[in-house]
C-alpha cells in the first residue's frame, strides 16, 4: 500500500493544531500530540494516527471533554485518586503518572488511581516516564470489551494489558506492556484498514470459529493466552483498573470507535516505587548483572541476541526518529478531512 | 497407586512433631504444618507432603535455618524489609504477609519484601490471609530455574506465579496465583513420584525436544505461557521479588531438591492494600456486580458455571476437609522415614 512521507515535527504540529480546532488547549493537545507521535515512532501503528479521528469525533460528539478539569484527591502523601472528567485518556494518564512519580520520590512508593478517562494509547509510554526518574512501574488499564472469559462464549474483557517498568542501569529502559490476548486489538484494527489477514488462532469470528478476516475478529471474540491463565489475569486487571478506581468495568467501556452513547469512563492504575527501597545503592549493580546473565545463556539456533522487553521499541523509536514518518493512505484521508473541517 | 488415608489433625500434629524434632520451635512447626496441610486439601499436592522430607534434609543439612532469627526493618510506616535469615520459607513468607496486613489497615497500602527466605509453598495461601482480612493483596516470588527466557535454550527463570486476591463479598475469595510455565513444576514432580506421564507441549528435554517424561521434563526446559510474552512477565517476577529485595535472582535460586550446596535465598514480594481506598464503602456492591456480570454471560457448550479464580481451590477444600487425607505410597515412605529417625 502507498504510503507518504512527513516530517515528525511537522505532523507533531498539525496534531496540535487539529486537536486545538476541537477545542483543546495548547497543554492538552500538545500531550496528546506527543503521545501519537510517539506510538507511530515506537511501531505501535494500532495506538498512532490510525486513532486520531476517532479522538476528534469523540470530541465533536461531546463523549469526550475537550474542556476537562481534573480533580486531584489526595488520600495520603502515596495514594490519590484522580477523576478524569471525561478528559481525553492521554491527559488523565499523563497527570496520573506525574504525581506517582512525585509521590514516589518522596515516600518510595505510590500509587494512584484514575476514573472517568478514556482511551490513553500505550502504557507503556506513561511506564517509560517513570523509569526516565530511576523508578519502577506497573501500569494497568482496562479496555473495550475484546477477550472472552474462559467458558464464555461473548468478549467481555478487554485486552487488557500488563504493564511494568524499570531502570536497567542503561539507557534502554526495561518495559513490559503486554496485552493478555493472542494479539493487539490495535493490530486488528490497523489489518482491518488496510485490508491484510491477521495469524491464525488469534481470534474467533461471532459465531465462534477461528477466523483471519480482520472485520470478522473485530465483530468477533479474541482468544486470551493461555485459556484460564490468560483469562484471570484480564480478570485482576479489570478489578485493579475498573472496580476499584470507579472506572467502568465488566464489559462495560465503550468502544470508542463504535460507540457514541457517552463517555468510555476507563480505569487506569499506578503504582510506582523507588527500586533502591531494599537494597539501597547495588540496586543498578543487580539489575545490571541480572540482565547480562541472562543474556549469556546459550540462544535458540537463529536467535543473535536474547532481548529484555522494550529493546525492540527502543531500538525502532532510535531509527524511526531520525527519518520521516510513514502515513498509510487511510490516515492520510483522516488528515485532509480533520484539516478541511 | 494404592493410597492410605489419614485424618487432618493427627496428620498435622505428626508434622508438627517431625518438624521439631529437626529443631523447629513449636510456632514455626505449626505454621510449616498448616501451610502443607492446607496444600493437600485445595489439591496443590507437589507443595504439599511431597516436599516433607526435603524440607527436612534441608534442614539437617543446615541449608534451612531451623533456629532462624527473623529481622524486621520498617522503612516507613507502609514499607518493610524482612531479612529470613534462611528460615523455612513458610514462616519468613508468614512473618511478611502479616506485617504487610497490618500495615495496610493503618496506611492503605503496605509493601513488604523478603530476603534469604526458601520455598514457601502456595503464593494463594499468603494471599488469602490478606482477602481474609478484606485487603486485595499481589504477591510474587522467584523460584529454581525451570523455564527458558524466550530466545534460550536453557532454563533460567523458575515457575515464578504471578498471584493476586480480592475479596468479593462472598465468602469465596477471588484468588489468581497462576505459574507462567505451561505447568506447575510440582505437578511434574507429582507425576515423576506417581510413574505418570505429562500432557504434550508443556516441556521439553534437556536437548531441547519435546517430551511428555516428567523425568526428562524435570532435566530440561519448561515452555512459558505464550512464549514472549510469558518469558517477559517470568523476568518481571524475577526482578519484583530477587533483584529489588536482596534475595537470589538471574537463575541462581537453588532447587530444594536436588542442591544442597547452600540455602536457596528466594526472595518474595507482597503488595497489600484496602479495596475501599478509592471508591468506599460502594467497593463490595462492584465486586458483586462485576462477578455476577460475568457469571451470566452465554457459556461454551459443556460448561456449566462460569468460575472465576479460587473457587475451585475453595470447593476442593471444602470438600476435602470433611475427609481423611489420601496419602500416596511413596508419601508414606517418607513419613515413615522422618518417623524413624
Amino acid at each position: 500500500m502507498e504510503k507518504v512521507k512527513l516530517k515528525t515535527n511537522t505532523l507533531k504540529k498539525e496534531i496540535i493544531n487539529i486537536f486545538k480546532k476541537f477545542g483543546l488547549n495548547n497543554n492538552h493537545a500538545s500531550i496528546s500530540a506527543n503521545a501519537l507521535i510517539n506510538a507511530e515512532l515506537v511501531g505501535a501503528y494500532g495506538h498512532g494516527l490510525s486513532r486520531l479521528k476517532m479522538y476528534c469525533d469523540r470530541i465533536s460528539k461531546k463523549v469526550i471533554n475537550a474542556k476537562a478539569k481534573i480533580k486531584i484527591r489526595n488520600i495520603s502523601q502515596s495514594i490519590t485518586h484522580v477523576d478524569g472528567n471525561n478528559a481525553i485518556g492521554f491527559v488523565a494518564a499523563d497527570t496520573a503518572i506525574k504525581i506517582a512519580i512525585k509521590n514516589a520520590k518522596k515516600t518510595g512508593i505510590a500509587l494512584v488511581a484514575v476514573k472517568n478517562s478514556g482511551h490513553y494509547g500505550l502504557s507503556g509510554y506513561y511506564a517509560e516516564q517513570a523509569v526516565k526518574k530511576g523508578l519502577m512501574v506497573m501500569v494497568f488499564t482496562n479496555a473495550p470489551p475484546a477477550v472472552a472469559p474462559y467458558g464464555a462464549l461473548k468478549s467481555l474483557f478487554g485486552t487488557n494489558p500488563i504493564c511494568f517498568g524499570t531502570p536497567t542501569g542503561s539507557k534502554i529502559p526495561f518495559i513490559l506492556d503486554t496485552s493478555i490476548s493472542m494479539i493487539n486489538r490495535g493490530k486488528i484494527r490497523v489489518a482491518a484498514r488496510e485490508g491484510k489477514r491477521i495469524p491464525e488462532g488469534v481470534a474467533l469470528d461471532k459465531s465462534g470459529k477461528p477466523t483471519t478476516d480482520p472485520k470478522k475478529a473485530l465483530e468477533g471474540v479474541q482468544l486470551p493466552i493461555a485459556g484460564f491463565r490468560g483469562s484471570g489475569l484480564a480478570w485482576m486487571v479489570d478489578i485493579l483498573s475498573g472496580v476499584i478506581t470507579g472506572g467502568n468495568h465488566a464489559g462495560r467501556v465503550k468502544d470508542p470507535f463504535a460507540d457514541f452513547s457517552g463517555p468510555q469512563n476507563i480505569g487506569h492504575l499506578f503504582f510506582v516505587l523507588k527500586p533502591n527501597l531494599f537494597v539501597g545503592n547495588s540496586f543498578n549493580k543487580r539489575i545490571k548483572d541480572n540482565i547480562k546473565t541472562i543474556k549469556k545463556l546459550p540462544k535458540i539456533k537463529g536467535v543473535k541476541e536474547i532481548l529484555y522487553p522494550g529493546q525492540n521499541k527502543f531500538n525502532r523509536f532510535k531509527n524511526n526518529l531520525k527519518k520521516e514518518i510513514n502515513i498509510s493512505k487511510a490516515v492520510l484521508k483522516d488528515l485532509e478531512y480533520l484539516r478541511s473541517i
